[in-house]
């Protein structure tokens, strides 16, 4: 089994850093060229040109960060970082996807439409050109803005994101808004209860992996 | 237990196609209001302003369709539609994901970019307004001849979009297709292994509830 990995992508990160809390090692494959692409090689190896992916040794190619950490859960279930329950993992699941969509694409949506790097790189995956859309930074600004206030009012009343216990959605924000700082972003000084649990998970020894 | 639902949209489609394959009776409450906006009374319940959301006995909201369907299939894991061992669930996961993030976003994102009906909602689930970005059609329309051709490389290979058996992965894919219609999208002519396999899932009787 080994993972193919672009090591400074915020999407690897949120494998780097849930195998870090459960303590598992894979052998790592970095598929992220000196040019800020995908290694040609990589691509014509997995066409859906996105990292990471974990290679079985039987050769099946699974993607997505998520699909990996259910994968890693079901071999190793403690601690666990899905839920325990019926009820947690279908809030886990709520709150991580929450965390993807409106904080995760945001921020991605907001970096890609802006880096010169990203110049006609638009959208992941995709071999065609896909333009910069300045009209969209506006947008993913106020996408932002909504991520950082309503992830502030979830933690006014809960430890971690999804209730008492740090898991997967924890990844996931932390990510995302790591993720907003490549555009200079970051979370609002009145968003005390966000900066306080961003405090306590950036402490954690898995998020510098 | 019972499901606040708007029984048009696409989001909640996915449950209702989920529930009819199980087999599993939830009471709905309608929250689409004749405005073709949520109900004021929802949206003060449940501020995150989506739907679908389950509400459980003991006042838990569980929203986003898939943490739903998850909640589900701990309670009733037989027919299995979210895979059967690590291996399975992992691929029906990743497959489900691509799905709703390079079909069911790309067609909601076409959809409330051109529709008069949504302008300034060019985003679901905020308060504020959003406006209507026009530059976004033809990248959304750009994503959604990526998502069909993607798909139809994957039933060249297998009989549903996860493998050899039906699951939620077929259902986001039946949904975002369909979806694609609202805007005149649909299955490009040539893409004949997706159209074989949209005649079939959409042929099974969870489709037209």
């Amino acid at each position: 089994m080994k993972i193919y990995d672009w090591h400074i992508a915020p999407n690897p990160r949120r494998l780097h850093i849930y195998l870090a809390e459960k303590g598992i090692t894979i052998p790592l494959v970095e598929v992220g060229g000196e040019d800020q692409k995908l290694k040609p090689s990589y691509v014509a190896k997995y066409p859906h040109a996105m990292v990471p992916m974990l290679e079985l040794d039987d050769g099946t190619c699974i993607g997505e960060a998520m699909a990996i950490c259910r994968y890693l859960e079901e071999l190793h279930p403690d601690p666990p970082l899905m839920g325990v329950d019926a009820k947690d993992k279908a809030i886990v699941e709520m709150w991580e996807k929450r965390a993807n969509e409106e904080g995760m694409l945001a921020a991605s949506e907001l970096f890609r439409n802006t880096s010169p790097t990203f110049a006609d790189r638009g959208l992941p995956g995709s071999a065609e050109p896909i333009p910069q859309l300045p009209a969209l930074v506006v947008r993913s600004k106020a996408r932002m803005a909504r991520f950082y206030q309503k992830f502030d009012e979830q933690l006014a009343l809960n430890e971690f994101v999804a209730g008492h216990r740090y898991t997967i959605a924890d990844i996931t924000t932390l990510c995302a808004i790591d993720f907003g700082k490549w555009t200079d972003l970051d979370i609002p000084q009145e968003c005390k209860n966000l900066r306080r649990w961003y405090k306590a998970v950036s402490a954690r020894p898995s998020a510098t992996v």
